[in-house]
Parts: structure tokens; sequence; C-alpha cells
């Protein structure tokens, strides 16, 4: 018996000291990234000396280029290029829209043509508007009644949800499928409300697809201030003979080449474990993408150098990856899985930071039952930073790609209330991101994969849900 | 044996009863408050229509005849004010301040002056430059150095402390005594660096002292941006002999009636139990204060409109207070407690949100053990909402003079991150606020207030610490 009161007394020493020492490397991480932390200056390059970084631009390949010499300067093992190629849509000059109640009788609202979209014929498109909430709605409606029309998809998000991402993915649908849709029901062209939570006059864009819709089949797809769909739909249920204007000429170009950037710091005991931590490099080109996704690339940087600056000697392998194309085309993180995959590479735990650089609340996992629960049991080394969330969920797109059995895969879960006020529109821009929220996000980062480092993943147990 | 399973089979039933119809109380108290409160339209008043509502001022009278006209609409069982006398201090034309390196040679800086300072002679304050970290430093320094100088403060607040309130309170020490310290060695002004994270050109006022100094002792008082004071300890290591110019004509006048703005609903079962949920109607003067304290003032508003729309009829006496003069002498907290014992009130429950209109984290509790242990229990009812701190620690200003041995006050814990960006100063304006951030502040004092009216609270403990 007192021999394992004993040994029941060391084990408890040890895992008391591990905790302890984990807890102080915590602790430097943190306190490092708030006051030398790098994030915020590469941001501030990334948002106001390169900009919106749409990919196939010149801003996409200078923010290449730039965070290239940034991550050679940090001293880490390898730094490459990994070439892929990508789609290249290009806006061209500013969209203009009103609606007309009667002839002469016009008000502007603000628009933004959806990433994809086809062009307006050069003189603009005139026609009268059928409001609908979402898809089902559309579906439901009278084909006669669609036809020749534009397609007002005004479904708001909704409110009483406390994640935006829930809200927003409860409304996105009517964006990225509602051109295809309304096509095969002949209308005209799309408007959709803005996938923003908040009344105002930006116009907020985002990605749509045409599916396998013949290209002379296709039909302008536009989006709407959330102020403009509040004034469109009440001036709809006044006058419903209401005309709607649009003029856009976007335009899709051939693919181009382009590239993810990535950093690696060599395992020293475990070298073939690849863990990857990253955002995406490519942006909207409305605003200059420092919410999505300047903030998680520089935080993402940041925790390759806060391991290294605090002196810790990672086990296994990390990379920083800088996705190309995640806003329409994810072919940077196709193409990382692809390449990994191709050379046998073991991936066993990947990172990114997609969701905005706010106050970091937590993470959500796409892994195992074991391996969820191990990460509980690291919750409170984060409660002094008032980290409380470690749920199961969503991780990232760009990582999705490399998902397989054994693997962790994570998501950086911010604070979401602001994110969807400048998620893809002019007003995501550097000025909203805060410092210290970012800084917290990077140290919460490179807590969490120190942890995965030290104490690597329960393997062999199959990935539910 | 049978029996007791029994009746702990019940009793645990009843529980999850209990627990249930609160989860669905609460849930119905965000659903409202974020689809149909009042708080930020009531916000957009006071802060665009009124601005910043220094004690004394027609600001200060406009806020408090405006805010008891919108709890009248409220259908309560009973408005009032409650006069208090507050002081009036005026800052006068806008301050001015530069640096000089050599005579000619100068670089104007921005500046404030704090709350309650006197001003300089009419045609300014010019002196040299003894820059310190803090009072200790200055206590520490031969005063023949001091000695008709300006005593420059410029300790930084802590970036390492993970609630920016903490930094705050590391810091503001030589705000609020750094001038009567300063005087005492015969210095001719102070300069303090302002109580901000964030480099930037904002000055922020805030509150001083002189403690029992003679009127004829007393020396100028200003604070300085951070990027100023920068500059300035910058420019003072290259060049000692650095002469500093200050200007600021601020005045204190004589006392003046102001009021306490105060709402009830009467209790249904206990009307004799008052618990009171409020902030300070008062602001600094340079912003519209918008977070200090405006959204305090209007999610207590809120939280008794909320309680009625959800159709909870309280059992307790439920009071919303906005206090006059929290900022620059807490007279209206003062009153307040004051009235209330001369009647005899028995005051069980005091919340106060005075820490910003950002996304809730949770509460602060200063109570017994035994209430702090309840609260805990309470927990898994917000962790829906993403708010997780429930723990021992300061609640709030203007609550803190009504403290007795049985009841539990509280501070609503907003997250800190960026308040300090903007407290006290110019920027403290209402486009920072979020409206969800506010409503969701509101929705959970609104879910706390419910669950302690519902239950009470447990009598006879003694507070500790």
């Amino acid at each position: 018996m007192k021999k394992a009161f004993l040994i029941l007394f060391l084990s408890l020493s040890i895992l008391g000291q591990a905790q302890s020492a984990d807890a102080e490397q915590i602790d430097k991480l943190f306190k490092t990234a708030l006051t030398e932390g790098k994030a915020y200056d590469w941001l501030n390059h990334l948002s106001n000396q390169i900009g919106g970084r749409l990919s196939g631009s010149v801003q996409a390949q200078q923010a290449v280029e730039y965070t290239k010499a940034q991550l050679d300067s940090l001293g880490l093992d390898r730094v490459w290029l990994q070439p892929v190629m990508v789609p290249k849509w290009v806006r061209g000059t500013p969209e203009f829209a009103y609606f007309e109640t009667s002839p002469g009788l016009s008000t502007n609202v603000p628009v933004c043509a959806l990433g994809g979209s086809v062009a307006t014929p050069i003189g603009g498109l005139k026609a009268g508007l059928v409001e609908v909430t979402g898809l089902e709605d559309l579906k439901k409606m009278d084909p006669d009644k669609i036809k020749g029309k534009i397609v007002f998809f005004n479904r708001p998000m909704d409110p009483t949800l406390i994640s935006t991402f829930d809200a927003y993915s409860g409304c996105v649908d009517q964006r990225y499928a509602g051109a295809a849709e309304a096509a095969k029901l002949g209308a005209v062209g799309v408007v959709v409300r803005s996938m923003n939570l908040r009344l105002d006059d930006y116009p907020h864009t985002g990605s749509m697809s045409y599916e396998d819709l013949p290209v002379s089949d296709r039909i302008p797809a536009a989006a709407i201030s959330t102020n403009g769909a509040e004034i469109l739909s009440t001036t709809l249920k006044l006058n419903p003979e209401t005309k709607f204007y649009l003029r856009q000429n976007c335009k899709q170009f051939e693919d181009v080449e382009s590239f993810n950037v990535i950093g690696e710091i060599k395992g020293s005991e475990f070298p073939n474990e690849v863990m990857v931590v990253g955002g995406h490099l490519d942006s909207w080109d409305l605003g200059d993408g420092s919410h999505d996704d300047g903030a998680g690339c520089v935080q993402s940087m940041d925790v390759l150098r806060l391991l290294k600056k605090t002196g810790y000697r990672p086990k296994r392998t990390i990379r920083v990856v800088l996705f190309m194309n995640e806003e329409n085309g994810l072919r940077g993180g196709n193409k990382y899985a692809e390449v990994a995959q191709s050379k046998n590479e073991r991936h066993i735990f990947a990172l990114e930071s997609d969701a905005g650089g706010f106050t970091p609340r937590g993470f959500s996992f796409d892994c195992s039952e074991a391996n969820l629960e191990r990460v509980q049991e690291w919750k409170k080394l984060f409660e002094p930073y008032l980290i409380h969330l470690f749920e199961k969920g969503y991780s990232g797109a760009d990582i999705g790609p490399l998902k397989n059995n054994e693997m962790v895969l994570a998501g950086l879960r911010p604070d979401s209330q602001r994110y969807f006020d400048h998620h893809h529109a002019e007003n995501d821009t550097f000025e909203h991101v805060n410092k210290r929220e970012l800084e917290l996000g990077a140290a919460s980062m490179a807590s969490l994969v120190y942890l995965f480092d030290k104490y690597g993943i329960i393997p062999g147990t199959k990935i539910k849900g």
C-alpha cells in the first residue's frame, strides 16, 4: 500500500511539474506576444502597404513576396513557395445600381459584384424585381413570375444566434447558389442582401457559383448593402412594379500561377510528424483583408517566431502555411494537401486562424474523442488568458483537405460579434484590428501548438462526425 | 432505501425542471435583447444628441431629463429623480502644449487637463522637465531637482496583464496623486502619460486630487497622449534641458444640484427586498461617454424593460439607478446609499455595468462564499451565451457605498482589451460600440437579475475580503 501511495504521489508530482512547466511556457508565449509581437507590424504592411489581395492580382503576388521575405528573416530551417494555379477574377470599374419606382424617379443603392459573377451588358441591366427569402422560397415560386426578372434574395442573418458564424451558415446559400438557381428559372440577374448583421451602407462580396450552368446561361449577381436591401424591400411592398438597374463589368480570366508561402522548423525528435499552422493570404478586393485573413496569416507567422523567441525547440516539424486562394477556389489548400500526400508526409495536426483578429475565446476541434478529451485537460492552462472554449467543431477551409483518420484539425475561435460587420466588405481594414486582441490570438495559437508538439496526438483513433 | 432514491429522484427532477425553466427565461431575455433591444437606440440619443455629460453641465442635465422620460415611457411602477449636489469643473478652451529643445524650436503635443486641475497662469506655464516612472520614483528624487520643474509621470500600463483593468489599477496612482506629491516637492506642474495601452494621439483625462494641499500650492496637471509621452521621453534623453509649455484654463465652480435617475418595479412577493442595477450617467467631457458609461446606463434601463417584455414579474423590488457624478466625486453613489440607509431599505443585490459596452465575459462578485458558490451553480445557464467568468472581485464604484454584510454586489465584466483605447478620451464615441455586444451585455445582466430575483440571496453570511 505504501508503495502504491508513493507511486501515486510521484506520478501526481510529475504531472504537477509538467503542468507547471507548461504554464510557464504558455506564460512566456503570452508575455512575449504582448510585448514583442510582430503580428501587428506585419499586418500593417500587408494591409496598408499592399492592400486587398485577390487571387491572381498584383497585390496577391506582393503579399507572397513580402511574407516570404519576412519568414526568411526569422531564421527558420526552411522557407519556400509552393506553386499553385489560381483563378483570376477581376471586378473592373465600380458597380452601379439604382431602383426606379417610376420612370425618372430613381434611388441609388450600394452594390458590388459577387466574386465569380459575370458582367452585365455594357449598358447595364434593367428589369423588374421578385423578392424571395431564399432558395427554398424561390423554388416554390411560379417560374412565370421569375422569367425576365431580377431575383432579390433578402433573407437576413438570424440575430438571435450567439455565434455569428452560425447565422452566416444559415444564410450564405442564397449568395453562393442564388444566381444558378434563379438562372434556371429564367431570371436575368440576382441581387443578394449582404451577409451582415448590422444595418449599414457597405455591400459585402463573397464567392458564388454557377455550378454546371452553360456560360451563355449565366446571369450577373451582386450584393446589396443591408440598408439598401431594407429600403428596396420596403419600396417593393409599396410598389411591386419597381425596376432595378445594375451595371458591373467584372470578368473571369484564365488561371494564373500563384503560391502558398511555407516556412518550417524541423522537429528535433520526430521530424516526420508535421504540424501546420496557417491562414489564407488572399483576400477579397474591396477592403484590405485585415480580418479576413491578414490576421490569421500574421498570427500564424508569429506562432513560429514566438516559439523560437521563447527558446522552445519543437520535437515535431512545425510549418506555417499561408494558403493562396481560399476565397474563390481553395486551390492553395487543395494543392498543399495534394503535395503532402504525394510526398507521403504524415500530418498529425493543423490549426487555422480564419475568423478575424478579435479577442480569442478558444478553439474548435475536428478530431477523435480521445484527442478532444486530452485537449479538455489543457483547459486549465488557458483560463488565465480568458480562453474557455474547447469544443468539437469546424476547423478551417484551407486545412480541411488535409484531413485524415488520425490527425487533429483545429480552428481558432475569436469573439465573433463584429466579424460580419467587416467580412468581405470595404471596411475590412487595419484600423478595425486591435493590436492586443490580435496578439492574444497569436499567443493562444502558439500555446496550443506548443502543447501538441510536446505531447503529440493520441494516434489510431478514428475521426467521428 | 427505495424511499431515499425516490426523494433523490424527485429532487433531481424538480431541480432539472427549475434549471430548464431558467434556461427558457434566459433564452427569452437574450433573444429579446438581440431582436427588440432598446439599449442601442437610447445610447445613440445619449451620445449623438446629447454628448459628453460632465457633472454640472447642461448635457448632464439633458441626460437626466432624457433618461427619466424614457423610463417614464416603460410603464414601471415608479420613476423619480433623487437630488444630489455635485462638483462642477469646467475645462474651458482647449489646452495647448509643446516642448522646446532650444529657443524657437518647439513641437506641439496633444494634452488635456486632468479633471479637477487648476489652470495655468493665463499666458501659460513654461519650465524644465523631470521624468519619473511614478510616485515611488518621485519620492526617491532629490527635491532640489524637482523645484521649479514640471514633473513628467511616464509609467506605461503593463501590457502583459490580460485584464486591462489590472494594468490600469497598477498605473493610475500617478494620475490621481501625482500633482499633490509633486507640488509638495516644489514642482510647478505635472504632465502624466495617458492611461492607454495603445500608442496614439488622444490624451485621456480622469480624476485627480490635491488632497489637503492649500489652494495656493496647487499646480496644473495635464495628461499627454501616449505618442506624445514617447516622443517627449526620447527627446528628454537626448536633451535633458528640454522645456515644456502648457496652457489650460479649467476652473472649479461651486457645487450645483443634479440628480440620480431611478426607476422601479415593485416586488410581488418581497417588495422590501431591493435589487439595484445601474451605471453612471455622467461622463467625461472629451468624447460622448458611450462606453464610459452610457453603455452601462442603457443596459441597466433595458434590464427592467427586458424583464417586463418577456412577461417576467419580479418577486423583489428591482430598481434601475443611473448614478450622477461617478467620474469626479461619486456623489450620486454616496447619496443613493445614504438615502437608502435613512429609509431603512433592505438592499440585497446590486449590479453595476461600468466597464464598457463590449462582449460580456461574465461577472465579478463581492459577496459571501455561500452566495458565490450559488452563483457558480448558475454558470451552466450562461455557457450557451459564451459567458464564463464568475469570480470574486470588484463590483462597481457607484454601488460600493451600499455594501453591507449580507448583500451581493456584482460587476459586469465585458471583454477589456479595447476599453482603455477609448476611456476618458475624445474617441469614446458611439461608433465604437457594437450593437450586438451592447445587447449581449444587457441580456447577461437581465439574466443575472432574474436569477437573484427568483432565488434571492443566501442571507446572514458575512462578506469576506
